[in-house]
């Protein structure tokens, strides 16, 4: 059974938190099995609470982290015993460790993807990628949404196939439609470097629809946006807000127009938009599952992320990426 | 007094029902004086129904428009007789037209910008600007919103200058705080570009607060948000279609959970993501104050539209812009 290696040093919630969500998906799923590293004793514990099967569970013992005011590669300077790079040795050292899930130090599990697991052949730099909910109740994988910032057109491709494999295995969706991000839906419309990804993209095999706008990454109206990660971020973060605000608001005007009980309701509604709780961001592209959690990820953040994590495990995304990969050098 | 010239043609809706809005916002400020360009007898019966104080009205005859087909350019290629150009041309020969409202082509009102009305000195390009609500009821400026999709740091740094004194201008505000849009708060965050222009805006007299992100379009944490217009473009898109999305899917809820009774609460918060009926976005830098409502604008966005256009010409927009950048020149 594939291993699912989560990191549960370096972020907001202690570790015994963080615990809880791991253990909460191996006791929800079967399939699912994890190595918890953190200090021994402190998840010895939290395993004996959850009454989780203990063959599915096994625990490295670390005190060590890096923390977020670190340089990204502090990972490969002499911290053999953090967190974070206990979590990297056993994905290099056993087969069955599949994925890595993390809400510690963003730059260094990044840097650990690209010189620890290693990048997939002929792809030139991971793509930190997300699914958001969309209007129609489905997901929309959106790829870059910050780990670069700065892109040529050649990565705007790479992220348009990386977030299509990405969809696939996530979402069971084969040949999912994609779209690239920019300022109107004609051909023309966009940057220079836009517009030269368009023009490739057009040619692919890829299922490609052609230019989205803002709107589209929430309208439903395609499984994949590809945009740089500039774009993205502010993507993410602005759609994150504005739900939850518009949310707030309309609880607002309810209740001051004399309405009860909408608390509930509103909640829910609410919880749409509280993309922490809903798992996290992918680094795509890489040779193992490299899964980011939110720094404030709380129990609930951990088990979504295990849970995707091993839903792109089981379905062989770094395998069907390298496939990808291979066939378009091959063109 | 000053007058709002308004392009009453090629737009979406028909004429009589875009006058109506512009009528509308006479009738309620004694301080407003419109020039209506459109058919001479659709819009003298639009007066008449509207019962306006008729010395605050004027009516320019015009039979020709400029299409959203056609090239922008086509506003300079001896079409004189189209409603813009007629437009144009009472903005250039009467001192006291300092405003136009405009629903047709976007591209042929940026031409006249240019070319018609004239760039404010030391000015490298217009800057389409608008303002979107925040979270605490107030407004955000945010320049550009599209006319100028790749852009340099001069760029950014010029619309950080022209959307703080369109800020001041609207809302009335001295040393409105400006923003620049990146993907972290941190100095060294974003691009080449956007580090470029942090470091020429650190160092300039706006009350520059530094790198803001996505949200904070809309958390009012700043009066000014300065970016290219890919990113805004799509900040003003998304924005618009979440807050609408959420509030629907709030109002979905709260009827599944049996709660009736919150149409019009749901409504009322729906319309603040509305911005269509808000007003438009206004070209910066211009020697005119010259607004694009949407093409697909209704009388109250007219209305709206004529409004602010009267705030901004009343407040010297213009005027203060240029000595703004005359002072840039000095330094």
């Amino acid at each position: 059974m594939k291993k699912i290696v989560v990191d549960l040093l370096g972020a907001d919630s202690p570790q015994e938190i963080l615990a809880q969500g791991a253990l909460q998906a191996v006791n929800g799923n079967k399939d699912i099995a994890v190595v918890l590293v953190g200090d021994k004793h402190t998840l010895e514990n939290a395993v004996k609470a959850a009454k989780t099967d203990t063959d599915r569970v096994e625990i490295v013992d670390a005190q060590d982290y890096i923390s977020n005011n670190e340089a990204p590669t502090a990972l490969l300077r002499g911290r053999d015993g953090a967190s974070l790079a206990l979590c990297y040795k056993r994905l290099q050292e056993d087969p069955d460790a599949a994925a890595l899930v993390s809400a510690g130090n963003t730059g260094a599990l990044l840097v650990g993807a690209i010189y620890k697991a290693g990048l997939v052949k002929n792809v030139h730099r991971p793509s930190l990628a997300t699914a958001l909910p969309t209007a129609g109740g489905g997901l929309c994988c959106l790829a870059d949404c910050g780990a670069n910032v700065e892109t040529k057109s050649q990565s705007l491709v790479e992220f348009a196939y990386l977030g299509s494999a990405f969809c696939t295995a996530l979402l069971h969706k084969d040949n999912p439609t994609v779209g690239l991000l920019s300022v109107g839906k004609e051909d023309k419309k966009g940057t220079t470097v836009t517009r030269e990804a368009f023009a490739v993209l057009k040619e692919s095999p890829l299922n490609f629809v052609g230019n989205v706008e803002g709107y589209d990454v929430m309208s439903g109206n395609v499984d994949v946006v590809a945009c740089d990660g500039f774009a993205g971020n502010i993507v993410l973060k602005l759609s994150e807000y504005v739900g939850k605000l518009a949310v707030s608001q309309t609880e607002k005007i309810l209740k001051d127009a004399g309405i009860v009980g909408v608390e509930d309701a509103c909640h829910k509604a609410w919880r749409n938009y509280d993309f922490n709780s809903q798992g996290g961001g992918i680094l795509l592209g890489v040779n193992k599952v490299i899964m980011k959690a939110h720094g404030a990820a709380n129990a609930e953040t951990i088990c979504c992320c295990v849970k995707q994590a091993a839903t792109l495990a089981n379905n062989d995304l770094p395998q069907k990426t390298a496939e990808i990969f291979a066939d378009l050098k091959a063109e």
